[in-house]
């Protein structure tokens, strides 16, 4: 069963190269494809303070995608856990899902800040975020979950 | 550009039907394809409590999708907004994301609560809940984004 997605625009300026870490200050454009967007897409997201990206790690070959455990971050003082109980890019479907904060809207063109995808990095998907979508209760997670992000943003 | 994913598993179990509301007391499990995926690929998950589930709105027909603004679930009383400022199923490449609660996880069965994905449907990615990956700063919505989600959970 295969599932054919196309990407609704790009990242255009950022980074370009990926880096572990402080994406917090990037500042970024998503710029919808223009043969299948009119700016009405983005009506009404400028309302929103933040925005929910879904985009494709499209540089990382196959070859290195991971459907078992392993340290994240290759870091072995960290347990090593299933690429399902971690967030990096060498997953399966190499989906990336972040929140970054919305600057402002434009045409066809939504500026972001602390969005960790690089220049060029096809976008999938862009939601605003609810704050009734957000986790229910309290928020448990392992130690190593805190360290990792320690300097991320 | 096309992107081509596969469902790492599906959803089983839980609503048959889509609806709207109360979704929050709905249980449901996601069995991961064993033909891909062996247990160490959720290792660790169940140490933390909430999961962020990639999911495919397989029954929306390419016709009903929405490429530009429309009034959320179809009630002009709330304002049209672009179908990227809004979190309905009938969207460009048709992807859902949300947070559920982690009841348990056994073999390549992950046990969830509060997923809103009925019986069937295609998940595409799973990733841990991180408090890092929250959105940072003070969250603003529209008043329409509170109403719609009154009665969601």
């Amino acid at each position: 069963m295969s599932i054919d997605l196309s990407p609704i625009g790009f990242v255009r300026g950022g980074r370009s190269e990926a880096t572990d870490d402080d994406w917090g200050s990037v500042r970024a454009r998503i710029e919808l494809d223009p043969t299948r967007f009119a700016p009405d897409a983005l009506e009404g997201l400028s309302t929103f303070s933040h925005a929910e990206i879904i985009f494709h790690f499209n540089l990382v070959p196959e070859t290195k995608i991971v459907a078992g455990a392993r340290h994240p971050r290759g870091q072995t003082d960290w347990p090593k856990v299933g690429i399902f109980a971690q967030r990096g890019k060498n997953r399966p479907n190499r989906l990336g899902v972040s929140v970054c904060t919305i600057i402002g809207v434009k045409g066809l063109c939504l500026e972001v800040q602390g969005l960790d995808a690089i220049d060029g990095t096809p976008v999938l998907d862009i939601k605003p975020v609810l704050k009734g979508f957000l986790p229910r209760g309290d928020i448990v997670e392992p130690d190593w979950a805190g360290e990792i992000m320690a300097q991320y943003w």
